[in-house]
């Protein structure tokens, strides 16, 4: 017996850690095909950082509330936490999640191509609550985000969401959140791009518009065909990978198999998953396992039978707004393979998975 | 960035281990008051052991099937988990937990009182499943499962329970179950005494009646005043405990405070949890966190203001089913204070906790 506790040694699974020319910059990736249900374990929760991963003595942070409100306010870790707090099932994905299935180079794996998404239950205070003790003047629009790392990372968010569903996060998965997650305090903003999630949270400042802080206005912009750049997508749209089986793994002979997978929109709740066997000509519903939350990863599944043949595998979901995820052929066809200063950002494509007569699965 | 995460060096929140004058038997308990939201993290989830914690390699561990069943059948990892899976969130908490308080020796803090609860999501094969394909035969009604740990702990399930909703896990929230959790194997058995989730499973015999293990015959059994002894009390009653503020705790002053805990039943979902802040006169309705889900914990809390008076601070919660947690006084009217071989079982009174004019928060 111990006082916290490890994985079995026989456990190998760990996050891909993608190099990086610059120090401090770079991201990890969750090996989404060896996840069960629908919480990923913290120690395998993806990684982006700007500038590293800073140590922060949670008796020394605290979050500055400034800007258009009636009174500035100062609030330690201690002070948050005796707020009330609400505890929610999200998950969180960097927009340039899947960014190689734009470009044509489809990931090998389901962690290499899909691996920027992982989904926690995150306990914090509602932002509006802190919003209403600063009390909020009439032209309060927007907000700007500040990270406590080296980067300053910032982003700007329009008031209505920070009032709707955003919280300022000390919790994750029933404990602290993780030094890479934002320790001791992060933004979690449900079904937005992950950036606007800011880490180690130090400030918000409410403006009357947005601030178009670097992270906005030279990144996390989407090119267009006519040149001109979408600015603040902020949702994630649906969509959803099979992981088991999938690309590098590889099927022990015809037989029974039980295809499985995650689905998610940044809109709402999946209210459907479909797989096809045979290159898109029929479809069939898959099982949603319980429970499906608004803006959190949904597990779905479906018995399949291989009959040793070539074939493919792909899955498609849609929302309770009705949206449907797209193919690449119709995403390429309206927003054309023009490269955003920070790559392809925004692709929900459906993803398709090859079947070899050898039983080996691959991701072309 | 790294493959594998690590929680922050500034926490420091551990499980407590009860020393034990036998080796390898024992139980580390669960810090309740620190936990955020309703996954407890699988480090901190609690133990009880009663052999120690076995190291299998799980490409070695098998399932053995057998008794009056058609096909005595053998199941490698590999093989189950070719079988269609679900995960579900429940709790899973030791019959004696919280027996300290039927003794009249309440524990200082959440943890020492009633930290032999955990709750996590689950990942495995509906037993159902596993089942059918052996195939029962006419006379089964029961069965005996049996762990590969050194005690070989083997405990009787009815049949009905079996068929309805008990799992063959091997994933625990997103990842392998954990050794102390029965590393690779172990049944979850929802909302019914821990004893009976088998860890390390290696067994399960189909029998037409209880087998009567010694885990079941000479333990696990709750003596009544009359000198008879209640078996085979399988369900969890409805039980609820106040983790902030509790014992242990000490309130900064006068002013606002959130009060919250944890509430869950073995027999279904929780409806309504009350608070009282004046010896049970009055009751208020706490508020629920989404989602509440049957079999696990749910997350209660509400707003309270403390005006720096001398008060108890007391939950208690009602189930689907209609049944409301009893005052310590009516179960001891009933059930006496005679404790079993094992100590106190099954022991879910309404629990309260003392603050103090210095704000410091006790058990008594």
């Amino acid at each position: 017996m111990g006082g916290y506790g490890e994985r079995s040694s026989y456990e190998k699974s760990i996050r891909y850690v993608r190099d990086s020319a610059t120090p401090g910059t770079g991201a990890s990736r969750t090996p989404l095909q060896d996840l069960y249900g629908i919480i990923t374990p913290s120690a395998l929760h993806f990684e982006r950082h700007h500038a590293g991963v800073p140590q922060i003595d949670p008796r020394r942070h605290e979050l500055l509330i400034h800007g258009l409100v009636e009174h500035e306010l100062v609030f330690t870790m201690n002070d948050l936490r005796r707020f009330p707090s609400v505890s929610r099932i999200h998950f969180i994905e960097c927009a340039g999640n899947s960014g190689g299935e734009h470009a044509g180079r489809p990931g090998a794996d389901p962690q290499r191509s899909h691996g920027l998404l992982s989904c926690s239950e995150w306990t914090g205070v509602p932002l509006k609550l802190l919003l209403t003790e600063a009390g909020l003047r009439a032209k309060a629009h927007w907000l700007v985000a500040e990270g406590a790392d080296a980067s300053r990372l910032a982003r700007s968010l329009p008031l209505t969401k920070a009032l709707d569903d955003v919280l300022v996060a000390y919790g994750q998965n029933g404990e602290a959140l993780r030094p890479e997650q934002g320790y001791p305090l992060r933004l979690v903003v449900p079904g937005w791009e992950g950036n606007v999630n800011i880490k180690w949270l130090g400030r918000i400042q409410v403006t009357d518009q947005p601030y178009m802080t670097r992270d906005e206005a030279a990144f996390y912009t989407d090119f267009m065909p006519d040149g001109k750049a979408r600015q603040f997508t902020f949702a994630m749209e649906a969509k959803s990978i099979i992981t088991r089986p999938a690309g590098g793994q590889v099927l022990d002979g015809r037989g029974f198999y039980d295809i499985t997978g995650l689905a998610w929109s940044g809109r709402g709740t999946i209210t459907r998953v479909e797989i096809s066997t045979d290159d898109g000509k029929s479809w069939q519903e898959a099982q949603l396992n319980a429970p499906v939350l608004p803006r959190a990863v949904t597990r779905f599944s479906l018995p399949w039978r291989w009959d040793g043949s070539e074939m493919t595998l792909q899955s498609r979901c849609t929302d309770d707004t009705g949206y449907t995820q797209p193919t690449r052929e119709e995403l390429v066809s309206i927003r054309g393979l023009r490269p955003g200063p920070d790559g392809f950002g925004h692709y929900n494509g459906i993803k398709i998975w090859y079947v070899h007569r050898d039983g080996k699965v691959s991701h072309e």
